[in-house]
C-alpha cells in the first residue's frame, strides 16, 4: 500500500492524538486534524516539533513532512476525503457515540474509523452509527509515534473488509497491529496493565511500598525482560531444560497462595496443556537453551543501554 | 567492600543458584557450593561457561575466574567459611526451614543466609532457627547474573546489622539491592509480577487471546516502557504536562469498570496524593515535558536495540 496515497484525518489532538498526528506524518501520510479547543493547533505543531527528533531517529518514510498537517476548524472538513479516521476524544460513552456518528455521515462510505478508545467495546461505539460496519476500535499505546502496537478490534456490526483495511492501514505507518477477535473491556494488553497498576495501587494502599520503590521493582527486573519477551515466554525459560512443562508444576501451587489481590483461575490440566502448548508451539524447534542465549545477547545490550536512563 | 576477600556459598544448584554461582564469581568472589543431586557439579559448571560471555560483556570484576569455585560434598564444608551464604532449594516450607537451620548451625556467627524464596517469609524462615537474626530473604531475578534486582526483606528477628550487610554484599555483586520494611508474601516485585500473570491466565482460559497474543501485548506495547520506567512514572507521563494528577483524574473511574479480574483500591483522596506526590518527589524538578525527552530517547534507541530480537 502506497501510504503517500492515503489520507488520514485526526479527531481530538491530546496527548494520543498528537501521537498519532506525528506518527502518520512521519510516515508520509497527509493528515487533517481537528480539535474545538482554544490553541489546539498551536499545541500540536508544538508536540510534533517535538517530538520530530524522536520519528527521524526512528526512520522517516519518503515523502515525511511537518507541512502535511492541516488543522480545520471543523469535523466535517476533517473527515471528508479521509481513507481513515482516527478518533481520540475523552472517554466517554456517550460522547465518542457522538463525535463518531457526525464521522460517519460526513466521511466516504469507504473510509475506515479507528476508534483510540482504551476501553469501550466497539458494538457499543457503533450502536447509533448508521453505517456501523465501518468502525473498529484501535487501541495504541503512548507514546504513539514510537510505541508500535495497535489492537484492532472489530464489534459485532464492523465489516472483515473494515478490519482488514486498518489492519494494511497501521501497518503501513509501521506499526504492530494486533487483530482481537473477541471483544471484552479493556481488550488484552490493558487489561495486563491494569492488572499491574491496581496491585501497584494496592501495594501503596496498604503502605507496603512507596510509587517509587515499585517503580524501582520493575525497571531492575521483570521490566527488562518484558521488553523482549511476555510473561509466558519468560517463564518457559525460568523453567530449565523443559520449559513451561516443568514452570508450572513447579510454581502452579503457588497460584493458590495470597499473592496479589487477584484470584487466580484454576490450573486445570486444559488450561496448562494451552499453556505450555503456545510456548512450544512459539519457542517452534528452538530449545530453551537456544533462546537463552538470544535472551542473554538482548539484555547485556539493553542494560548497557539503560544504564543512562536508570531512575 | 573488597569482594575479594569475601567467600560465599552457593546451596541447591539449580537455575536459581546456578545464576548466582555465575554472578559471584564474575564479581570476584571465591564461591563454594553444594547440592545433593547426582551431577549436580557439572551441570553446574556448564552453565556457568554458557552464562560467561553474558557476564564478560558486563564486565567482569578484578579476579573475577571461573576456576574459584568449588564444589563440596556437604553442606556443612560448603559454608563452614562463608561470609554470605545463599539458600535455593525448592520452594516448601518445611525444607527450608530444614536446611536453613543446617546452613546456620554450620556457619560463621557472623555470616548472611540469604534465602532465594521467591514468596516465604522470613519470619516464617528463621522459626526454628537457633540464631534468627542471620538471616533475610534475598530474592533475585532470572537470569540472576543479568538482573541486578534482588529484594532484601527481614523477618522479625532478624538484625538490622544483617540487613546492612546484606546489601553491601549484593550491591558489591553489582546488584541494586532494594529493602523491604514490611513484610508480606510475594514481597513487591512477585506481588506485580504475578498480578500481570494471573490476568494473562485468564485471558487463555477465556479463550480471549493465546499465550503468543499476550505476549505480543506485553513486547510491542507496554513491555518497552518498562524498561526504563515502572507503571507509576508511565503514567505520570501518561498524563501530560500535569502529570500523575491529570491521569488520575482521568482514568481514576476506570478503576471501577471490569477490566482485569482485580478489584481496585478505592481511590481515596489520601491514595491519590500519595500516588501523585510519589510521582513528583521522583521527577524532583523535572517537568514531564523533560521526562518525555529521556524518554522518547531510550525508546528510540530501544526499538533499534530489540528489531533483532522480537518475537
Amino acid at each position: 500500500m502506497a501510504s503517500e496515497s492515503k489520507k488520514v484525518a485526526v479527531i481530538g489532538t491530546g496527548v494520543i492524538g498528537n501521537g498519532w498526528i506525528t506518527r502518520f506524518l512521519a510516515n508520509g501520510f497527509d493528515v487533517v486534524a481537528f480539535d474545538p479547543a482554544e490553541g489546539a493547533a498551536e499545541r500540536t505543531r508544538d508536540t510534533v516539533e517535538r517530538a520530530w527528533e524522536s520519528v527521524k531517529a526512528l526512520g522517516l518514510k519518503e515523502g515525511a513532512s511537518k507541512d502535511r498537517l492541516t488543522f480545520v476548524s471543523t469535523l466535517e472538513e476533517a473527515v471528508q476525503d479521509a481513507d481513515l479516521i482516527q478518533e481520540n476524544v475523552p472517554e466517554r460513552v456517550e460522547l465518542k457515540q457522538s463525535v463518531l456518528r457526525d464521522i460517519d455521515i460526513s466521511s466516504k462510505s469507504d473510509a475506515v474509523i479507528g476508534s483510540s478508545t482504551s476501553g469501550i467495546k466497539p458494538t457499543v461505539l457503533q450502536e447509533t452509527l448508521e453505517n456501523p460496519e465501518k468502525i473498529v476500535v484501535a487501541h495504541p499505546f503512548n507514546p504513539v509515534y514510537i510505541l508500535p502496537l495497535v489492537e484492532i478490534v472489530g464489534g459485532e456490526s464492523t465489516s472483515q473488509e473494515t478490519v482488514e483495511k486498518a489492519y494494511k492501514i497501521y501497518e503501513s505507518a509501521q506499526m504492530k497491529p494486533m487483530i482481537i477477535d473477541k471483544e471484552i473491556e479493556g481488550f488484552i494488553a490493558d487489561r495486563l496493565m491494569e492488572a499491574l497498576w491496581r496491585e501497584a495501587l494496592h501495594l501503596v494502599n496498604d503502605g507496603i511500598a512507596t510509587t517509587e520503590e515499585v517503580d524501582k521493582a520493575i525497571t531492575y527486573g521483570a521490566g527488562l525482560r518484558w521488553a523482549q519477551m511476555g510473561p509466558f515466554m519468560t517463564f518457559h525459560l525460568a523453567g530449565g531444560d523443559q520449559g513451561m512443562r516443568h514452570m508450572l508444576e513447579q510454581f502452579g501451587p503457588a497460584l493458590k497462595l495470597p499473592w496479589t489481590k487477584l484470584e487466580a483461575p484454576e490450573l486445570t490440566d486444559e488450561l496448562k496443556e494451552r499453556v505450555i502448548n503456545g510456548c512450544e508451539s512459539f519457542a517452534d524447534d528452538r530449545s530453551v537453551a537456544e533462546l537463552e542465549c538470544k535472551r542473554n545477547e538482548f539484555l547485556v545490550k539493553l542494560i548497557d543501554l539503560v544504564e543512562d536512563y536508570w531512575p
